[in-house]
C-alpha cells in the first residue's frame, strides 16, 4: 500500500505534467496566432501576441519553482530525478520558443508598415509542422513515448527542407529588385525563427531518448544513429 | 568540525565548477578559431571547429551526469539545490554555443568558395566582445558576482547595437549589386549566430541574479528593471 508521502508526490510529479502541458500548449497557440497576424497583417494581434509572452515567462517561473520544491521535499531518486532534471531544461526551451514568437510578431509589425511582397503559403505551412511538433515533443516526454518522439525527429527534416526552400524562393525575389530586399530579410528571419522552434522541439525529443533509454543519443554520430535506425536526424540542429 | 561526507560533498561541488569552467573556456575558444577560420579564410580550421563540437557536447553530457549524481546522492538543499539545478541549465546554453561556432564555421566553408565580399572589420570586434561575454557569465556564476553578470548584461546591449550596424551596412552591400545578395547574407547570418551567443550568455547573467537574489529577474518589466538600475536589459533576449 502506497503511503501518504507517496501519494503527494506523485500528485506533485502530476501537476508538474500538466503545468508543463499547458506551457506547451500556450506556446502552441501563440505560434498560432503570431502567424496569422502575419497572413492578415494584424498588428493589433502581433502586439498582443508580443504581451501574451509575458504569461509563458511566467508559466516558466512557476514550473522551475515546482520542479525546485520536488527536489527540495521529495527528494526523488531514479527516473522520477531524471523526469524532473529535464522538466527543468525543458521549460528553458518552451520559454525561448516564446520569444521566437515574439521575433515573429515583431517581424510582423515591421512588414505590415510595406505592401505585402508576396502571398504567404510556405510559411503558414511551416508554422503548422513546428506547431506540430511542439505538441508531440511535450506529449512525447509526459508519456514516455519514444513513437511521438521519432516523430517530432522525422519533421524537423521537412521543417529544414522548408526553410531552405523559402530561402531560395525570396532570395530571387530580392536579386530580381533591390526594393524587395528587407522586406525578403525579415521573411527569412521569420522562417528562421521557425526553424529555430522545431530545433527547441528535437531538443526536447531528444531529451526524451534520453530518459526513456537510460543513454544519451543527444550527441551520437550521424552514422551511429542511422545504424540503429532510431533517428534520421544528425548532432547539429541549429 | 566538517563530516567525511560534507567534504566529499564540497570536493564535488568544486569539481562540477571546474568542469563548467573548463566547458566555457573550450567554447570560447571555438568562437575565437572560427572568427580566425572567417577572417583567414582558412577552411581547414573551419572544419576542424566544425569536429572540435564533439568535445562540447560530450562536456555537456559529463557535466550533467555530475549533477545529476550530486543530486541523487547528497540530496542537496538551499543554495547547493539552487546552485546545481541552474548548472543543469547553463551547460544546455553552453553546448548550444557550440551549434552556434558550428554554424558559423559552416557558412564560413560556403564564404571561402568566392571572393570576400569586404574586409571583416566590426564582425570580428563582436565576436570579441561576445567571447568577453561567455567568459564573465560563467565567472559570475561559480563566483556568485552580481557585479561581473551586470557587466554582461551591459555587453548584450552593445552586442545587439553592432548586430544592427552590421546589417544595414551589408544591406547596402546587397541593394547596391543583387550578385552580394547571397554573401551578404551569409555574413547577416554569421553576425547573427553570435548575437545568440550572447543571447545565452546574458541568459546565464539573469540566473545568477535569480541564485544569488533568491528571486528572478529573467522577466522583470524593462521599466521596473530601470528602476531597480540592476540591469539594462529588457525581457526578450533572442
Amino acid at each position: 500500500m502506497k503511503t501518504h508521502t507517496n501519494r503527494q508526490f506523485e500528485a506533485e510529479l502530476r501537476l508538474l505534467k500538466e503545468r508543463i502541458i499547458f506551457m506547451a500548449s500556450q506556446v502552441e497557440e501563440m505560434i498560432a496566432q503570431t502567424m496569422k497576424s502575419l497572413v492578415t497583417r494584424d498588428s493589433l494581434l502581433a502586439e498582443n501576441m508580443i504581451k501574451f509572452d509575458h504569461q509563458i515567462n511566467a508559466l516558466e517561473l512557476e514550473i522551475d519553482e515546482l520542479c525546485l520544491r520536488l527536489l527540495a521535499l521529495r527528494q526523488p531518486a531514479g527516473s522520477d530525478l531524471r523526469f524532473i532534471t529535464i522538466a527543468l531544461k525543458i521549460v528553458t526551451d518552451l520559454e525561448r520558443m516564446g520569444d521566437m514568437g515574439v521575433n515573429i510578431a515583431e517581424r510582423t509589425l515591421e512588414l505590415n508598415q510595406e505592401p505585402p511582397l508576396k502571398p504567404y503559403i510556405d510559411l503558414p505551412n511551416m508554422a503548422k509542422l513546428v506547431q506540430g511538433m511542439v505538441k508531440q515533443s511535450l506529449d512525447a516526454f509526459v508519456k514516455s513515448d519514444l513513437e511521438m518522439a521519432q516523430e517530432v525527429l522525422r519533421k524537423e527534416e521537412m521543417v529544414d527542407q522548408l526553410n531552405v526552400q523559402i530561402l531560395r524562393e525570396l532570395l530571387t525575389y530580392m536579386i530580381e529588385d533591390p526594393k524587395n530586399i528587407t522586406r525578403g530579410l525579415r521573411l527569412i528571419f521569420i522562417s528562421k525563427y521557425l526553424e529555430r522552434i522545431a530545433d527547441h522541439a528535437t531538443n526536447i525529443a531528444e531529451m526524451v531518448f534520453f530518459m526513456v533509454k537510460g543513454k544519451d543519443i543527444r550527441h551520437l554520430e550521424k552514422t551511429l544513429i542511422d545504424q540503429t535506425t532510431l533517428l534520421s536526424k544528425g548532432t547539429v540542429t541549429e
